[in-house]
C-alpha cells in the first residue's frame, strides 16, 4: 500500500528559522519532521522529531540523510543537488526539484532562465571575472551579482560609476542594469504535484539601506488592481515555466513607468511572507508543506491588512541575545512576535520578526515603526 | 538579577493536546517547556524541550520534575496538589495556584464556593455515599457528580427519576439540580500576576448526546447583548473570588427565563477555546502562557465568527489512527485542521480537532456538520 502524507517522513535540509515555522504548522497534521543543519544550535533543533548535525553541501551527508526520508525538501538554497537528484533516481520525492534548486543557486543561469522565457527583467552581462566588468563599464550603473553562494544580502553590490569598479566580483557574476524602482513587490505562488496553482496577494517590501535586507514590508501593496494583476500574472508564468513543485518567492520590480521586472526568485518560504502566519487564510509555511507533501494548497487571502518588521541584532552587539522592549510590544492589539530561538546575536542577524495587524493602512506604517524603535535585539 | 521569562524554564503537568498547543505557542517566545505526563507517547513528547515520563498524581515524581522548572503549570486538574505546594514553599512559581487546583478537583467544594461567594449556580446536595443519594430521591431529576477524578464525561450522570437511583455514585458526590437550559455557553478568562484581567467572548457549546463531551462550539455565542455581558461579569466575578493567576475556562447555563448560572470551571486551556487559535487576536495557549508567566495578557476580541468541531475516534474503532476525508476538509477557505498525534484511537477518544472560519454564522453551522460528516478517525 502506498503511505499517504500522514505516514511520511519530511526530510528539511536546512533548520533555520523557515524551517522552524514550517514545523510549527507540521504539527497540525502529525507530520514527522527531520532537519539537517550545520548548526548544533539551530533553530529547529529542540522541535524537529529527528535532528542531525551535518553539512547540507556535502553530498554523503545529505545522500544519508534523505534515504531516511519519505519526502525531501529545502528551506536553504545552498545544498548538495548532486546527492538531491540521486535521491530522486532512487525513487524518493524531492521538491522543489533538484535540477531547479541547482538553477536558482547560479543567479546566472537565472536570469539566463529568465531570458529564454521571456520573462521580463532588468537587463544584464554575464561576466567571468573582474576583468569582464571592466571592460563593461558603460554599462554601469549596475549592480554586480555573484553567480553564487550570496545570500541575505552577501555577493550583491551596486556599481554606480567607473570608481566602483575596483570592488567588482572576480569570481563568475553578473552586472544587472540598475532599475530607478518605484516600489519592490514580492508574490508568492505555490504549485503541487496534482498541478494545483495559487498566488498570493503581493506585498511590498522596503530594505533596509545599507544590510540589503528587507526591514519591513506591508501587505496588501499599494498598487493599482491593474499591477497586483500583471504581477501575479508573472509570478504564475515563472512557476509554470520551471514547473515547480512547491512554493516559490518571487521578488519584482515596479518600474517607474508601470513595467514589472522579476527581480530575483526563492524556492522555498521567504522574508517576505512571514506575515501570512497571522493574516492570511493559508500561512506560506502551511503552503510549502501542502505543495511539497501533495496535500491539496490552501486559500491564500488575506485576512487583513499587515505589516512585518524583521528584528534584526543591533550593530555593536554580539553575544547572547536579550530582546528588549518585548513586554511593550506584546501589550498592544494584533502585534505577534516570533523569535526564532537564536541563542547568539550579532549585527543584523535575523532574530525574529513581528507581524502587526490592522484594519487601517496608515497605521500600520506608523505602528511598524514603533514597533522597529521598541524592540531591540541586545546581548 | 533575577530572571525574565526569556530565561525561565516552564513546566506543565501533563503533556496531551492541550500542553501541545500551548508548546506551539511558546515556540514564538523561545520559551523552554519541560512536559511531564505518565504516558511515553503523549502528544508533547516530541516537541517539548525535555520531557519526563512519570505520574502526575505522585507527590515526589512531581516533586522533582518541579525542582528543575522555574514556572510550574498545569494543563489537567488531577495533579498532587502537595508536591505543588511544597515547591511554592520553596520559591517556585505555580500558576493556577496549588489550593485551587485542589479546590477546583473537588467538585463538592467547587459547588460550596459558589454558594459561599453567592456566585449563581444549580442547586445541589452534597452526599457522603450511595445510601445519601437514595435519601434524596424528591431532588430528582438530578445530576449526579463524583467529587473527584471525573474527566470528559466521565463520573457524571443525570438520575431522571427514582428508576435512575441503582446507578447513583457510592464514593463522594453530590446531586444537581437538572437545569432545563436554553444554551450552554462558556467564557475564558485571564489573569496575571500584575493583576491584569480579560473576558473572551462567550462562546456557545453543543453537547454530544451520549459522550457527554463537547461536539460543536460556535463563536460568537447567539446570545443577546445584555447576556453576553452577564456571562463575563459572572465569570470575571469567579476568577477574581478564587484570586487566579493563570486562565480560567468558566461554563455557564443559560436558563430559559435568561438566568446565568456556574456550570463548572476549568483553570487550564479548554476545549471552549480552541478556535481562538484562528479566530481571536490572542489565543488562549498563548493567553495561557502570558498570564502564567507574568506577560501582559493579549487582546481577546474575536476576528471572525468561528465553529469547532472534536474529532472523536469513531465508535468500533480501535487501533492505530488513520484520518479519512482530511483532504477534502483542507482544501476549503478558513478549515483548520488540528491533529493531536495519538497514535492509537478508541471510540470518542479526541483525536483533533477543526475549526472553521467563515463571516455568514448560518454557513458556519452547515459547515460544521459537514465536516463532522466528513472526516473519520479509524482504525
Amino acid at each position: 500500500m502506498q503511505k499517504n502524507y500522514q505516514q511520511k517522513v519530511l526530510g528539511i535540509l536546512g533548520g533555520g528559522q523557515l524551517g522552524r515555522m514550517v514545523i510549527q504548522s507540521a504539527i497540525n497534521y502529525n507530520i514527522d519532521i527531520h532537519i539537517l543543519d550545520p548548526d548544533g544550535n539551530a533553530p529547529c533543533k529542540a522541535i524537529a522529531h529527528q535532528f542531525t548535525q551535518g553539512s547540507l553541501t556535502d553530498f554523503e551527508t545529505v545522500y544519508a540523510f534523505g534515504k531516511n526520508c519519505d519526502v525531501i525538501t529545502i528551506e536553504i538554497e545552498s545544498v548538495n543537488t548532486d546527492a538531491l537528484q540521486k535521491l530522486v533516481d532512487e525513487g524518493k520525492e524531492v521538491y522543489p526539484q533538484p535540477h531547479l534548486i541547482k538553477l536558482i543557486q547560479d543567479k546566472r543561469a537565472q536570469k539566463q532562465f529568465y531570458k529564454d522565457k521571456q520573462i521580463p527583467t532588468a537587463d544584464f552581462i554575464l561576466t567571468a571575472d573582474k576583468k569582464e566588468v571592466l571592460e563593461n563599464a558603460d554599462f554601469l550603473p549596475a549592480v554586480n551579482k555573484l553567480g553564487k553562494d550570496g545570500y541575505d544580502g552577501r555577493g550583491v553590490q551596486i556599481l554606480r560609476d567607473a570608481s566602483d569598479l575596483g570592488k567588482a566580483f572576480e569570481a563568475p557574476s553578473l552586472l544587472e542594469k540598475l532599475i530607478d524602482f518605484d516600489k519592490e513587490l514580492a508574490v508568492i505562488v505555490a504549485r503541487n504535484k496534482r498541478g494545483d496553482l495559487i498566488a498570493y496577494p503581493s506585498v511590498e517590501c522596503a530594505f533596509h539601506p545599507t544590510a540589503n535586507l528587507v526591514e519591513f514590508l506591508f501587505a496588501p501593496a499599494n498598487v493599482s488592481q491593474e499591477i497586483e494583476e500583471k504581477a501575479k500574472k508573472i509570478a504564475i508564468e515563472v512557476i509554470e515555466s520551471l514547473g515547480l513543485i512547491g512554493i516559490l518567492a518571487v521578488e519584482l520590480f515596479v518600474t517607474k513607468d508601470g513595467e514589472i521586472l522579476v527581480n530575483e526568485i526563492a524556492p522555498r518560504p521567504h522574508n517576505s511572507g512571514h506575515h501570512t502566519i497571522e493574516a492570511n487564510f493559508t500561512s506560506q509555511f502551511e503552503q510549502h508543506l501542502r505543495a511539497v507533501m501533495d496535500m491539496p494548497l490552501g486559500n491564500p487571502d488575506l485576512r487583513i491588512p499587515a505589516a512585518m518588521v524583521n528584528l534584526l541584532g543591533e550593530e555593536g552587539y554580539t553575544g547572547e541575545a536579550l530582546v528588549e522592549g518585548l513586554d511593550e510590544a506584546m501589550a498592544a492589539k494584533g502585534v505577534y512576535v516570533h523569535l526564532y530561538g537564536k541563542k547568539i546575536t550579532k549585527p543584523f542577524r535575523k532574530m525574529g520578526h513581528v507581524t502587526i495587524l490592522d484594519e487601517n493602512l496608515d497605521q500600520l506604517k506608523s505602528r511598524a515603526l514603533q514597533i522597529k524603535e521598541l524592540i531591540k535585539i541586545k546581548a
